[in-house]
């Protein structure tokens, strides 16, 4: 249940006599409101002792109470060195699929910081199907992509995979990604809340929206508030033509209900560079705050998902376009 | 197989030198390409007579083949009394759900051509999922539509559900319109390939891209190549915030594979009325050639989907935006 | 709402009490039960003239009234000239896909006779994916099915596509079939609501349990209360080893929810021959209360489906197995 | 590519000859039977040094080498203290949804060994979809489960969720289980394939077949053979009545794809006990080698899935049936 008091001080008060020191079920404050996580109600001779201090109460929420409107009216807004993401801005990442080598990355960074990028991806751990596919090139990635992001003056957002290795990539990044294999990966999501350091969730393939944001709370239960939601396409009946299916009304849908940046992944979503762009095109007609892109100089021989790369010149062709819609839907 | 002919004169000639006077495998010409439909290859010897007219072979072609790009290479543009529709045109298809009365379906006609709309929807003929829902009201609705669109100076679309109203229905409207649950009721699709008038087929809540297609085959096979493509929203394991999920990378998908226009009915998808314009924002983004969308002046009392009605005033507001989009998109 | 009267001359008395003469909320008896359908609840004003006849009220039945085991507690029991369907009973649906010739039908139905079925079951009327593939030999099958099933003492059941066909088809057919395709071609449903002979009502493909009982009460509304609901496979994200999901659970729900007898198509679950027993055995094992297979001499020379087609002899082999499983069960 | 040497000398030999010494390519020989994983063929001058030792070459495998009946074609039966899994043996393993007391884990233990139970099962962490939920007594409900397993003579099998867990769970437990969520979690596979205890993988809740069989090769390419898969219910477009679809027919088509045991758990699948028992015995008919089952002596005040856990007495009623049904399939 969510409290709603007259003030900061009233709810920070509420907490303090309501805190069960629980740890299942801990007691949140964001300005005048009170979050009692896990709790549907109390009696009303628990409510009696702060009674004058409550405005209203709100029983109705979503279960993943810390990363709901109802506790968190307004807008989220992540600031990184270089980026604001969240509420009216919108950010631009963009990179290879995986870390290739120094130059690799460095040189895919100036292009996609061209085309008005600030945020450099990359993976230097790969989650791939099969164990005898590439795996990325481990803390070697994660030092160039570093140096890359450095150089450019770009943040750096690169994938985690294990709970082990959390400290590792906290050394380098600026970023935590959790990738869709591992949404609801808890002990993952439990380690990040942990840091408070911005963390882009990807919804799982087959996910729910409740299933995504009761992982996200996960990582807001820690106390880990810098949480970005990603939409990457669900897994459906028909794969034939694209990867996956891109849920484009998600994105208003987690923005009504959540206060966390929506940001789309649309080359995961298309899986041939042909449709990626359309697709960003509708992800940012529908509000997304954020758009992920995965480019190649040549995709032939990329590492990793070629086919779904765009080309640099694809891709600043792309975000040309990209800032027009923003324009026409304000 | 297509056989690209040096011409249409030559291809008329291979045509006829090659037709097999079967009706399930039938010989279809298009300026100078020739469809054999079922038909994956030829012996040389059936080729030799013919070898001299023919440019190139294609043989991994659609399985609906009249419906392809490979068959038929440039946009289908249709033409109505009131829409030109295909191509580079952008069609707005609006009205309410069912047809109510005669007064109501002239009022929302008003409201929605005001707001740019060229063509009224409106349904006599509603497929329920109970029985014991209200079923429309037939052929006084028919009336009642066909009165309000003349009046207006608009074109009409109606579904069909039944073999046996083909006639009636034809008595009245400019287009027909095949609903999600009837998309493989192949006998209907049969009935209307004998017409030549446009059809507007939806695509199934769980069709794949390719059952699409073949569902439009029927219609072409019979000879009536006026046909518009619907994504409307397909079934996956979340409906619980929007009533389908809206497959927008269809879209794309779609045009590349065929010349027919593609449109979008983003009140269905959606479900509920807060969700619709973003849905068709992104639509139009992702190159959507028309959109249709269910209106009513008090959705609260609609006799059939009032939750996903916008008013006339979110629907001026929602097309304003539109054009604005279409204009970013040149 | 369904009033549980006292008895059945009082649930007569409630039912004439209470009609609407509303064709869309019609009243229906069913021993000591009154259902009201479409209505959720009545004022107590209303209720007052019968309130001595009434015993007790359920208000949270299923929308599919008459479907429901609610207003028909008792399972219901089909009884066609050589079969008995539903309760206790178990029958075996066998035959080819599609009515090749005479002799074939004839000879196949001599087959699954001896391996236990009562039931012929065949196609004349084809729904396939392409118009160009082989769309069934119309009457010309009809009549050869029907010589079969007389000559053998079996029963025929075949599909029906087109409302047009309802008496072309009632001349020859002892049940109607309904393919999953037109599980909501409400029309149709509606058209053989007006007969009275049996109805094998087959799952849609993306059909909900739901969606089934409400198709299903498209035919009761209309009187025919002869109907078989039929499981055959659903729509998923995985159909590279089996051509559709066969969601044997189901069928216990089913159980559960109505009273009519629940079968199972294994064939079309599978789509490869090898996988149709292991899911039969399952089906049986779950409660099916029938089976239909479809079996070809020649499978790979069948003209629909070979490849789903057992053998007379793996028919046979199966059904041994089968009366088995039902025996253990016992 | 797999290679059929002429005797499993011959094959070590190739084996050596061949070995690219990469760790994402490794080489690995089962009898007479070498893998050359993620290589899809050889020059014929890199197979000219050992092409008298050869017998035939098979290049249309699985990705998933190891896990192939190509590589592997005989059944893999797992040994465990107390059990025989796999071929023609059938195994039941039950218990508690999670340890709730060291007294009650026994209870429950007594309980199902009665029936038929040799492995026991309980969770000690459990990966809950809310933060907020009960998420087990960890190190002290793995201490009461390996007490009570060792008082009764079972054996204990327990999830991992975390790769920093595994020498703790290690220390406790027979049998390692993986959850759905955790599927494609490939650091803690990868860990898991360092250890020589059996692995429990249950396919993820929309993972293909194919995933579930790449994801055991994570185990097995670290050289852990000692493998079983799940199937546990799939998420699709309906689960109102089902918490998920019981893919049934995933048993007879992994069974033909790989040679590990195939085991079901139908009490995540069915989500309600009243439909546990049916989907029970459609998974023994369709060849299921074994059986986990949740019970609980107290359904309504269980800490964890209370609704889809059978009592005692409910479960020794299915497994009497399961025998049967046991029989009548020899």
């Amino acid at each position: 249940m969510i409290i709603v008091a007259k003030d900061n001080p009233s709810a920070e008060k509420i907490a303090k006599a309501l805190d069960p020191h629980d740890p299942i079920h801990p007691v949140f404050v964001h300005n005048n409101r009170v979050a009692l996580a896990g709790i549907k109600s109390l009696e009303p001779q628990q409510m009696e002792p702060v009674a004058d201090l409550v405005d209203s109460v709100i029983t109705d929420h979503h279960s993943a109470i810390k990363s709901s409107r109802d506790f968190h009216p307004e807008d989220t807004i992540i600031k990184t060195p270089h980026s604001v993401i969240g509420g009216d801005n919108f950010v631009l990442m963009a990179g290879p699929d995986s870390i290739e080598s120094p130059e690799h990355v460095l040189e895919m960074g100036e292009d996609v910081k061209a085309a008005g990028a600030t945020i450099l991806r990359g993976g230097a751990f790969k989650p791939r199907t099969s164990p005898y596919s590439y795996q990325g090139n481990g803390e070697v990635g994660l030092k160039a992509h570093r140096q890359a992001a450095d150089k450019l003056g770009m943040d750096m957002v690169t994938e985690i995979l294990d709970t082990r290795d959390v400290d590792l990539v906290d050394k380098y990044t600026d970023i935590f990604q959790v990738g869709t294999r591992n949404m609801q990966n808890f002990a993952l999501l439990k380690a990040l809340g942990q840091k408070r350091k911005p963390v882009l969730l990807k919804r799982g393939m087959s996910a729910t929206i409740d299933d995504l944001l009761n992982a996200a709370e996960y990582i807001a239960a820690g106390g880990n508030d810098q949480i970005m939601l990603m939409e990457r396409g669900i897994r459906t009946f028909d794969n034939k033509y694209t990867r996956n299916t891109f849920d484009v009304g998600a994105i208003p849908v987690l923005q009504k209900l959540t206060h966390y940046p929506i940001v789309a992944d649309t080359s995961h979503a298309a899986g041939h560079s042909e449709f990626v762009a359309p697709l960003a095109y509708a992800a940012v007609a529908a509000g997304a705050q954020g758009l992920m892109t995965e480019i190649h100089n040549d995709p032939a021989h990329a590492f990793v998902d070629g086919a779904q790369a765009l080309t640099p010149d694809q891709y600043s062709a792309m975000t040309a376009k990209i800032f027009k819609i923003r324009e026409a839907l304000k």
